[in-house]
């Protein structure tokens, strides 16, 4: 039984990072930029991003260990004692947006935190957001969460494939942002041990999750019409990150540096006012078809 | 001596929308597309957007009439007593997203509140957001709104250009959206003749502060390094819409047409992972001169 340990967290988040990125190199041939902070109280992020590249056209994934004298507000809604409490939180977060329109946008995130040395929960998980989605892809990536759960109860995958989809949800569009995935928060399991064995078998995942996709779509054709509507569906990400996400929010709001906490948004994002898809086009598939909670994996088997 | 009469509002938003689309119209030889929508209860707005013009790239100007039957607590967090009172607004806004880098981008606002029949208070302004600003653009703005003000009061445009100093700010990157203007809330004036006769005045000079730029701006050449400095600077109007502005957040919340709400955003924005402008270049100029609260009549007459 180990002891809620901020620094075994911080190792393995640092080696996923670095795991993680490396294998999207490898995808891409092109490098992604690190940057090392030391914050004078002895806090530490390491944001990576690629840029421009073959098949990436972003790719953000940040490491941060954070260290507060006084937890926000906004961090402590549920538990309103913890208020003002010291705390330390590590994270690891990440996206990417491709450059091929056949290729879904992805996104992953772990965090611990540990507040007065002695409460401490995990939070995370990872979600997909396809333009022009291949029924197997979805298959996949929802098999791999399950994997990803599975030796942790019977029931798990089902419970945070529904919370996943209540979280990345845009209210004023009533519309998912994408095919969902697993999302958790307070999370404690039956020890710290066992939550963050789970939160590692989540963090393995997300490469086996994501890069048979990114593989088998990154050479196929396109042309302007699937760009367009990316840019266009890019522009829901934009709203969920900036006006719905709680991430976000309190990044935005704690004044941490802002550009890692807005690494996540779109290299280009567009509006069009008004715009629908065409009845029985390809762009209509993924609204009639994907943008609704489904139990993709029952009914894709 | 008038009584609050939203009538007369809604009929003059309607004139002055219906000039402001005409007069860009003109300037760009492209049409609106507007749209008569009804609601059950009364209610009734006027959606007109052009995209795609010659000079805009979009414009938007939206007349809306909104009957409930609850304020929503958003709009009553000054006046607690208010909330859930029977309630109708009238509202003009605006904003147009030019093609050339040159002109700014620009919004404008008017507003009016009637709850329980009898408390009501007018809102509005417009500030300009320029990508590589002139001078002389600048202090036009500004000797505009100062122009619309003065009728009303010595003091009055000081006070409201510090007011939209203070609301059109991005405190995640302590930077202002752009170059300000006028801005007020909550405005009861001496009676609703005043009022109303100062909401006219800043409705009768939008036309006035903006076209004169539009049209010395719109024919000057640009290349690709502009226009991606100025849809990377899109990505802070974005950013200010979503995340920052308090009447989006309302529009977002309370379940309006949000194909309306979300007219404001920019038809193209970007971001790239922590750039900054090289020293002395064009594009350093906007943020070491123009993106600083000033008093811009006196400094730049």
């Amino acid at each position: 039984m180990l002891n809620p340990d901020i620094t075994l967290v911080r190792e393995y988040f640092l080696r996923l990072q670095s795991s993680i990125c490396n294998q999207l190199e490898g995808e891409d041939s092109t490098l992604f930029i690190s940057q090392d902070i030391n914050v004078d109280n002895g806090g530490f992020s390491r944001p990576s991003v690629l840029e421009n590249g073959q098949y990436l056209e972003k790719a953000a994934v940040h490491f941060s260990h954070s260290i507060g004298t006084e937890l926000p507000k906004a961090a402590s809604e549920r538990n309103p004692d913890l208020a003002g409490k010291g705390f330390e939180a590590a994270a690891i977060s990440m996206i990417v947006h491709p450059q091929n329109p056949y290729v879904p946008t992805f996104h992953a995130n772990l965090r611990f935190f540990l507040v007065d040395g002695a409460h401490w929960h995990f939070g995370g998980g990872f979600d997909l957001t396809p333009y022009y989605p291949f029924a197997e892809d979805v298959l996949h990536w929802h098999q791999t969460a399950a994997a990803a759960c599975s030796p942790f109860g019977n029931t798990l995958y089902d419970r945070l494939k529904t919370w996943c989809d209540e979280y990345f949800y845009l209210p004023h569009r009533e519309e998912p942002r994408g095919v969902g995935g697993i999302f958790f928060d307070d999370w404690t399991g039956d020890s710290f041990d066992d939550a963050f064995a789970f939160v590692q078998s989540v963090g393995n995942h997300i490469v086996p999750a994501y890069m048979p996709i990114l593989k088998r779509r990154k050479n196929l054709k396109f042309g302007e019409r699937e760009v367009t509507f990316m840019l266009y569906r890019r522009g829901r990400y934009a709203e969920f990150n900036l006006a719905i996400d709680r991430g976000t929010k309190y990044g935005m709001q704690s004044g941490r540096r802002i550009e890692s906490v807005l690494a996540s948004m779109p290299p280009r994002a567009n509006w069009k006012y008004d715009w629908s898809p065409e009845p029985e086009s390809a762009e209509s598939l993924l609204y009639e078809e994907y943008l609704r909670p489904r139990d993709w994996i029952r009914e894709l088997t």
